[in-house]
């Protein structure tokens, strides 16, 4: 990497290196490799998006750094990344999601609503003047095809998940993931699966503070972020 | 930091540097560390914001240099940095304020002021030809949800805290905060809690002239500045 | 090639070398070269597109990524590059496909639908602010003129073939396909071809996940994508 | 020229070197220089076009590749260098064509078409965010004032000729083409002599697939491309 | 401040330097730094603006440089930099004042019209494109809050000031302004002490020629400049 | 000139060197200078242009590269550098006169048709994002103020000329013309003037295939090109 | 100079260097300083512009090339530098003089034409894309206040004179003119005084040819050019 990138490759969103590589889009990767990792988990039952928050201080308001978001009354998102930019996307994505209702007198589907955020990002890595978004979006949903759960990629691309990891550590609980991930899964046990591997990776204790879940059950197909009680529940179980 | 800075990853807001960071964002963060500090402490009472200003010169008119502002009459908020930036920003919170009075005929919530200007500093860290604000504002109102503070930072993120100080020397200030802060304390113990970090970190002497006070109650839900009496009564009460 | 690198002839698509070289379309075809391999045959029942897809995780859902798109009922497109600049392409496609059959009555021909997508390849590699497309098609359709396959270049140009291979190993599997390709094929026999070729190249056991088969027969004029089962049936006939 | 290109004289359109050169415009000469030679022949009787066309794979469909353009009823083109750029400027000449037998009623001149074009390709030498055509058309047709063949230039300028080649090994072609030129040379002496310059320089067998033929004859003034057979026949003539 | 300005942080208005700074602001200091001073002193009986002129030849006519301007009425203003850079504040200065005299039928504040003039100053140092401004405005008027003397600076930010020295040797004459200043002075002594500052710091004679004045009284409100014989008069009782 | 040019300032026409050139205008210059030679003589009787023309090849067809050009009835014009942005400027001409009869009623003044080509010239001498016309104009023409003959400069600026050469040994031939033009010259002794510098700067032999003249008598004030055989008498009398 | 220029602050208009200079500006000065020089002399009978021509060839038509225009009836104006760019502000005085009569009914001032003009290039000295100015007007004329004489500077600045000379060997020029001028001189002993200064720093010897001149009087108060006639009086009285 060393020849390529002191040669500029990498300076603009624009330029291909000479192995095809598009630097700044990975290092908007990289960008939300440093921030604390967001779980996604499907099961048959539902959805469940699960985050952790790093508090800046003890006088830091949990509540008010959200990393999943109500999309639609039938989808959420969870993001790894640059707030900032998560919130673009959040924006975009409510957005795209009412205009479908208005338009067609229907909910859009997990799938729909994945693209268009993803035809979006694209732009954001074929023309000069912008930079790649430095966040991932987890997109979990419920719809006539059942729970789906993608996660869009800065380059533009997206890809569907059974359970995935992404942020600081995302590798080691991919990983864990992919051994302990069972098809016949509860949503509870889902829920501990990501809490347990959270807690594998990062030495600060997970507490109803630093910890964010939301979920959206088969039964009645609302997407519902839980309250401090109920993530301490949870987290009562794995502790 | 010396390869990446050397390799030009700093000049433009457009370009991340190959761990992903955004240095031209955490260079405007060194402006904001630069200005003289600025703490928020929000109690059950209310919320106060505390500003110590440079003077330039004996001759400076004290008053014209505003680092406190009332933005609708519901909240106000207290700057760090650049002060032609943040005037950008205040313009801009005003606008949003009225503007949400006329379209719902009801005040903004904090919250969403704060968003919404957290979208604007957004923009600025993602289009080329701008520098990001060098700049940053805490936000103290009173909604139905209660008191509120919130900082906006100039990556476009924006966090809530129950106290905390941004400037120069924020990282001393915030730990005394940290020790100091209790959730029971009366306003008029805020500020004095926040003289008292003024007073530690800064040689010069406190006094009504560089010192600025906001608050608001919840009593009367009106932010107001304090006069130089008033700031005179707390500076002795801590002297 | 060393020099002229080094003398940045290759950091903007409006640059010539002084070779007459556009250096980022190359690079743009070296970003095809990372991808897993695609495979268009053509033969006198139809045309068959077979595409190797990257599994990131065992927990990805094959399903997500597609790689082989239906564009309209009698033509189909299979992609090997960047997933973002594809969909740019394939959504381009189907637009230029619907607006034929609204402005003409009829669908368009494989060959004008190559020639409109290509013509938009063109721009971005003559044009400052943007680069060009990091992907190649595969278009196969059949129209009055018979079965045909295109391929789209990154520099604007399309070529006809009767069988071609493009991403990854691309270079092995046109050879191998040059010499066991013959113009009598069935349809099926061409997909053994491709899975044969695919599985030459590839270490890792082709599946009914991690490949993608469409095709369009002669005979009922009409674009379809096979199922896990279908394409299951092919490769135990290929083991 | 080492000096001026190290000096970056040649990085963009807009920029002359010192000795008054635009070497973008060289470059772009040089891209047209790969590309495998195209002949243009006129006599009393009409002008001929004659393309060489270099076979990617054995797969690779012949018809596909276009080199010879059929623009008008009564005029043709052929092109050597990038495909893209060339289908850029077939195009417009085609608009131009048509635009003005509607404003004018009458077909246009092959002067006229040959100037509009090259008005287009003079802009892409002195406006920046562009890169001159990597192109050059040899225009053949008839009108009031005869048969006439003119070669455009990447600079913007045109030339007419009585016979000229362009692309790989042009300078031997013109060569040949300047002293077995005769003006009473019947088209189909023309044709010969064109295909037995393309054999004297490429070692590849000429073949009716690697070879195009584009002629328009005073007798009925209507531009056809030679079919497979009648490309046969010339070629077994000078076999 | 050797590394930074080598690494290129004061190339563009858009970049901050690592330690925050936006060094093309401070270079516009600099060009005011260049030129002669201006001088601001503000009493209870009014404010005066003394500015030193650079006279360029004995031939050059004194009026026809202009270094304190009336923008209205009730309102002064004195600069120090470049001409042209001031003549397009003052300009705009005219216009705001007049037209809040047609929006709401009364005469613009003193503060109001400063920080209208520094928003447009702040626009100059966050966008690409354009440079700061390289001056420095002083501007003096009366209204219901009294005598008001305000500093614009090339940052955007301005500042209040009892009495205020901006270009040249404005650090040495600030030091005297603060020994000499008192409250209780009158204006013709505040203007004595202005002109006995430039004396100190400047070889050149003082005349009335290469001085102007310009003053608002409390008592008519009216600002007016000084023409040479009052000039003459002032500069005796300090010779 | 060498630290100039190493230093950069000669790649951008919207920057001075610090000795007050604008390099890009010079080159320019050097771009025509790389040109065959053009002419333009002024008598009491009328204008002549004469311009050599440069044969690529013994195929191309003399008439098909015009140097000089009928602008309007009344006005010709000679060119010496780029064919292409000599078209640009000659178009222009012809729409500046035509628009002049439009609004006018009246043919356009040679000067002043010199005047507005020469505006435009100047633009792209001052904008970014172009470079300058490399192409001088010679242009010729007779109105009420008599026959009059000026020269367009790639900087904007024109002249008026008796007689004039400019292109390849233009040093050369404007000697030989200051050393033999006499007032009284007849227009074909100026002719032959013209011819005889062309043929003591060439060792190419001049033909009229090679030559081109324009020309304009007072008597009939009508431009017109000669034809090849009116040219070969010239040319037989200067042999 | 060696560190800034090095360092490249004198690449762009919008970049200040470190000590608050705007190279570009000083270079356009450099620019006037190459080319002959132009003097004004301001009498109580009048206003008198100089200007000597550099003669390209002596087959130059020396009226050809202008250096003093007529602005208005009562305003004149005389240049040194890039003849183009002079063009450029010549129109537009003229522009703004009939703008003025239309709206005004009544002449324009002169100070108010220049501040006009230098408004024009001051823009051209703080945005990016152009460049300064390189040339500098003389502008002389007589209204209610007068006869007047302004010199715009390529920053936007603009200066009164009595009498003042730009380009080549002003420095020398002026020198003389503030040792020579007296206020009562007559216009007659101005133009003089001015010849014999154009004497003195150049070895051409001056003719009516290199030389023009344009005067207002006060008695007629129009501009006017003279004819070759009377500057050859002027001549012979110097000699």
């Amino acid at each position: 990497m060393f020849t390529s990138t002191m040669a500029g490759y990498d300076r603009a969103i624009t330029v291909f290196s000479p192995d095809g590589k598009l630097f700044q889009v990975e290092y908007a990767v990289s960008a939300v490799k440093r921030a604390p990792p967001t779980i996604g988990i499907k099961t048959k039952e539902g959805v469940a998006l699960i985050a952790k928050k790093r508090m800046l201080s003890k006088l830091m308001e949990a509540e008010s750094v959200e990393k999943v978001f109500r999309i639609d009354e039938h989808i959420g998102a969870a993001m790894a990344g640059l707030y900032g930019d998560a919130r673009v996307l959040v924006n975009r994505a409510r957005e795209e999601s009412q205009s479908n209702r208005l338009s067609f007198k229907e909910p859009i589907t997990t799938l729909l609503l994945t693209r268009r955020l993803s035809n979006l990002i694209q732009l954001f890595t074929q023309n000069a003047g912008v930079r790649p978004f430095g966040v991932i979006l987890l997109i979990g949903g419920i719809d006539d095809s059942g729970p789906s759960l993608y996660m869009t990629h800065p380059s533009g691309a997206y890809y569907g998940y059974k359970a995935v990891a992404v942020g600081a550590e995302s590798d080691r609980i991919n990983e864990v993931l992919e051994k302990k991930y069972r098809e016949d899964l509860s949503l509870d046990e889902a829920i501990k699966l990501g809490l347990n591997c959270l807690k594998e990776v990062d030495k600060e204790e997970l507490t109803s503070e630093n910890v964010e879940i939301g979920l959206i059950r088969i039964k009645d197909k609302k997407f519902k972020k839980l309250g401090r009680e109920e993530i301490g529940k949870y987290l009562k179980m794995v502790s």
